[in-house]
């Protein structure tokens, strides 16, 4: 069993002593130990080979003292279990062959999944093996729209001009790819839960990039397929980052909890979703850039501001490379340090 | 007299026949004429010669037919008249010398508002002949956190991270500095009306950076100061882009209408501010980078969304430079034929 399982009861909507604390982005970027891994491996083979993926997943646990663990990958490797090629490009972020041609998106191959993720299963057990038991591990994916903005656009971008031209010229086209990202990523997700993941986050990176007609149509049914296919076996949570309108229907999925951006008060969401809804978040990441101490007050008042029940502590978005380990810690520190 | 007079009636409140149209940005950017004489004269040049400010303002009138015009300019000359060097970067945007150290926030100079804006009355002057009473004239500046965010940053950024840095560990300096932006603010723009602006825009663009709390200390004071200062004499437009959150608290402002996101629906917009609010949007920007048959019924949609009155069409954001000049016309073509 678990030793520390704050964070599953808080996901099952049990009462706890105080909130559960992780953050996303925690395994990796900011961590000194993790640039020296950087500098000696490329990124498909710190996710991929489990001795990296265990050192680089448990290294927060042991650092900076979160209450659960998230495997070390990336969202963008359904995209490259579906036929195209990523290139994580220093200083620039990952740059992706694009499928956008009808004969591009009819070539992604779904049933290519479970050979692509052969590494997935030992590198999670390995990651279980260096938990020991003592926090839950979350696995994870990207949602089908966010990743259809880096299939069609090929790297980040402001505002996805590209990838939405795309989904506003080509419907129906765009809908095929969603479908069978929508498929890869349960294949995918199944492998996590019988590797032994905890739990699931979704994350909807650029959800909050669509209008909210265009949200149901693009994204929200995608989600709701994914929650339905795996929330009997484990926990999800849904975090669609700036998505605040969808918040009701994100709820009705049946996910366990959902992530909250920094801009969504938790007084909205509580009006919205009703006071037995679980809720993750949302200190704006740069918070993390100042010093401790107001990292530390920032903090408080934010939990806070969730009541005192039904909540887990992260950031409004994954944390920002430039962080100092200080102000993670001081983050992490607060929150252990609370009493309901 | 203004011969069509459609916007300022929408603006008190009037009722009309179909919505007025105009787009954020329309002067300039994506108009191959504009393109000519981007290259021929500097940025700045083209913002205070009254003969080019002239052609560049008139431009979206005369080739795409809006019912309204917008100063050809850019919220940064405000940090300009308080003393900071901007440069304009082809290809990376502006540049700014920053203010951040005691020393350079207390050098930040109000009292040459005046003598720097020498330029900007025989620019209007020069707009309004060329207009001949066709449309109004929309003067405009930034929101105090808005220009905060680039004095401190020194250019355009995905998350402001320095700027909330500062607010957030200098939250006393910041607020020294927010005062100086909003009284130079305020001389500017009664400059505007005084040259002949019918009505005045302010640009809270990075607004909906913040979270709902740091919001209400950090632009909402500023941003009401202003609407106060001008109100009485010209119709105010708050756009602050993102912050749905703070809806309520814009319209009690007194501002004549606001500006919304492509996130916020009309139907919560009319649920915060009531059936009599005018609001200002809301199309996805990125919208009219798809064919003109798509934005025609993308906005013909947008434009039955808000229910048939107290609607200015616009985007959720300024026009992207990409946009074809087909689609901003299929954009405004459609408001035209519209009828209520």
């Amino acid at each position: 069993m678990i030793q520390n399982d704050l964070f599953l009861r808080t996901l099952r909507g049990e009462s706890a002593e105080r909130p559960p604390v992780w953050f996303m982005r925690q395994a990796g970027r900011y961590l000194p130990d993790y640039m020296v891994l950087k500098e000696k491996y490329s990124f498909f083979e710190r996710v991929q080979n489990p001795d990296l993926a265990r050192e680089i997943t448990v290294m927060p646990i042991d650092q900076v003292g979160v209450d659960a663990a998230i495997l070390f990958s990336d969202i963008l490797v359904i995209a490259q279990s579906l036929g195209l090629q990523v290139d994580m490009v220093t200083g620039k972020g990952p740059v992706l062959q694009t499928a956008t041609t009808q004969a591009e998106v009819a070539a992604l191959n779904v049933e290519n999944t479970e050979e692509f993720f052969h590494y997935a299963t030992p590198a999670i057990k390995a990651v279980k093996e260096g938990l020991e038991n003592r926090v839950p591990l979350i696995g994870f994916a990207g949602s089908p729209w966010t990743l259809l903005c880096y299939m069609v656009q090929g790297q980040g971008s402001k505002d996805f001009g590209e990838a939405k031209r795309f989904i506003l010229n080509e419907p129906e086209r765009a809908k095929v790819m969603l479908e069978k990202i929508t498929e890869a990523t349960i294949r995918y997700l199944h492998i996590q839960i019988d590797a032994g993941c905890d739990t699931l986050q979704i994350f909807d990176s650029w959800g909050g990039m669509l209008s909210p007609a265009m949200y149901d149509e693009f994204s929200l049914p995608y989600m709701a397929r994914i929650t339905e296919a795996v929330k009997d076996q484990v926990p999800v949570i849904l975090f669609a980052k700036g998505a605040w309108y969808a918040l009701d229907k994100l709820h009705a999925t049946g996910a366990s909890a959902l992530g909250l951006s920094w801009t969504t008060s938790p007084d909205y969401a509580r009006k919205i979703c009703g006071p037995d809804a679980v809720f993750q978040g949302n200190l704006d990441p740069t918070t993390l850039l100042a010093s401790p101490d107001v990292v530390a007050r920032a903090t408080k008042k934010m939990i806070d501001s969730f009541g005192g029940h039904h909540h887990i502590v992260n950031l409004g978005h994954g944390v920002l490379p430039t962080t100092s380990v200080d102000s993670a810690r001081a983050f992490v520190e607060t929150a252990k340090a609370y009493r309901y």
